[in-house]
């Protein structure tokens, strides 16, 4: 069996055009002979990177839920204003500007406050302290797809738990999470986009023994969130991002909130220097935004809005977003089919292929309002040409 | 046992103020009752984060190993010129451009080298990728601080192996590491300054069934490096920092040099978008700039000799530095009173009190000429006075 190219891929893949549709789960690959690696490095199958074309322009990219605007002026002033020689010494460790200030902005203390190189990173820390090799965690299922694979370096095994038809929270999660450390928990779900029931979570947390790591990288296009619960509850862990809502994906700053006892575990595991200055400098200057921060979040909602609305007048089952994405059902059911056409068109959108609960349905990213009209002009075409 | 302060003090400490003077070995704690961590995190001495103090002028930073030259011009163009509005975007998750160079300027192909978040980013990947829980590595003594506390938390043991009296590889390294699946191998050393035989390491090799990793964060102020074994043989990593050579401890870039085998199984251990737009465009930029580079350090190991020279001339005992600090025994042997009386003059050098090895000796960054002749001075006054 041959590394395949499309298992990991992450949520940002920059080559839409040699990516593949799907993102299969993780399967294991025979052993190597002579391997220096560790048995659960060999076995899983990693992210092999493929070809990277330069950026070709002229598509529409609704693959990859970046955001469509560009982070705040402030970054860029920010940017410029930024003493570079300063480089030659190391960052601050622990990021203090830039968690006092979103420790005031959520009031809570800053030391219930880690900074990570992205949420991935919070992600991979949260695996480490918790999780033992031979150990295992949980998810829903269908979910953001790096999870098995953050599982699979630790050695551990990934409990996936399926969700309701409908995608929501399932009666059974504490039963079927029951033998996890860590359950991993997206909210708003990715590609579903679905906000699970709150309540729900936080009784799922009261009957579970271990860590509930509540990853909302989409939070910020949502009607509300749980920052609450990881104040209130020692076995919380809330993540955060700057590459969705502050337009920052390339800058690499996430973040967590949680009780001191859990933060100060975290930061033993985390890398000294996790975080760039020059990340420090970006991320502080966009979160400072709070005006640019509310308006390109306004019109994305907005936007999400208008689309799920035409979607639903030609026919779509559309779940209910909050996310700055939608997942949405053609209304033949032949998600395959229109990832192809709107590909032929320049227009990315991603299918998920490998798995019944979501191979009905395409993942559209919220882009501009021009991007968003032109994509679904091409899909009355095709709803039309198809009827 | 109360959480100590100084166990994980990495290299480049940006609070001079409040650091203690040395760095002991990782010791056990006390579990706490109803932890949700794992065991090995829970026992093991982590970086608590101390008071951050703004940076405070006036002292004559010695004491990290940072250069003290800003980094080439040519990063702060680089930066100005950045496209913030591409920060929207995730970052090139495998930096083909900066290992497109990486490979040319060393004679390598792409696919031998592996970019990092800094080359403890590297470290960690190394860590996870050869090292079960449970299983173990092995380094010299005295190293790198930062070594055992990686082995820690995977949940592994590091084996110490003591150097020769004059910090030579010792004849019995390989008996002494025959039970680990990784060594690792700063060259040249710290907090020593020494290269080690290359060709007692490559013997070494040889006989070693597990990997070895070349730690070269300094090589590029020495007169040789050990590139040429991660080419020649499938067990030899060699790591390599922008941070000293480069100027560029704030950008985290580091990378490594390997078999493709090596490589590509540590890609799928990497994060998926360690390094960060910014911090590649900066490190490409530094990188292309080969005379300022060269000058740096060149001007760095001139500062060196005569650093050593003056030193030796006031009877200090020196060992052979090939990097950008030198570890000084005083005429009268104590090294604490060293420090303390050179930080009571506001210059900041190393002392780590908590080894036999060591604690007889200060190590000094190799600053400016003037950084370095202020230290001169300072060193002559308390020589005299204590005679």
């Amino acid at each position: 069996m041959t590394p395949r190219n499309n298992h990991r891929q992450p949520e940002g893949d920059v080559n839409p055009i040699t990516a593949s549709p799907d993102d299969s789960p993780a399967g294991l690959r025979s052993r190597p002979e002579n391997t220096h690696f560790r048995k659960a490095v060999d076995e899983m199958e990693g992210y092999t990177p493929g070809e990277q074309p330069k950026r070709v322009g002229g598509w529409i990219k609704l693959n990859t839920n970046e955001n469509p605007y560009p982070p705040s002026p402030k970054v860029s002033e920010a940017l410029a204003s930024f003493a570079a020689g300063c480089l030659r010494l190391y960052p601050d460790p622990e990021c203090r500007e830039v968690r006092g200030f979103l420790a005031e902005l959520h009031g809570v203390g800053i030391d219930n406050i880690i900074a990570g190189n992205g949420s991935d990173d919070i992600l991979t820390m949260v695996m480490r302290s918790f999780v033992s090799e031979a150990g295992v965690c949980a998810c829903p299922d269908p979910t953001y797809s790096l999870y098995p694979v953050l599982a699979s370096i630790q050695g551990a095994r990934c409990e996936p738990i399926p969700l309701e038809p409908d995608f929501s929270f399932p009666a059974n999660f504490a039963e079927k999470a029951s033998g996890a450390s860590l359950v991993l928990i997206p909210r708003p779900n990715a590609p579903t986009g679905t906000a699970f029931d709150k309540l729900a979570l936080e009784n799922f947390r009261r009957d579970f023994r271990g860590v509930v790591l509540i990853d909302e990288a989409y939070a910020d296009f949502a009607d509300d969130d749980c920052l609450d619960l990881a104040v209130k509850y020692p076995n919380v862990i809330v993540s955060r991002t700057l590459s969705k809502s502050y337009s920052l994906a390339g800058a690499r700053f996430g973040y967590a909130v949680a009780s001191e006892e859990l933060i100060s575990g975290m930061m033993k595991v985390k890398d000294s220097y996790n975080v760039n200055a020059l990340t420090q400098a970006a991320a502080l200057a966009a979160l400072k935004d709070r005006a640019y921060f509310e308006e390109t979040v306004a019109k994305i909602r907005a936007t999400r809005k208008q689309l799920v609305k035409e979607l639903l007048g030609m026919g779509f089952e559309v779940a209910a977003s909050s996310a700055n994405f939608v997942f949405a059902q053609p209304p033949d059911g032949d998600a395959g089919r229109l990832y192809a056409a709107l590909k032929e068109k320049g227009i990315l959108v991603r299918w998920f292929s490998s798995s019944a609960a979501t191979q009905s349905r395409v993942r559209i990213t919220v882009g501009t309002d021009d991007e968003i009209s032109a994509l679904l002009s091409a899909i009355r075409q095709l709803v039309v040409a198809g009827t």
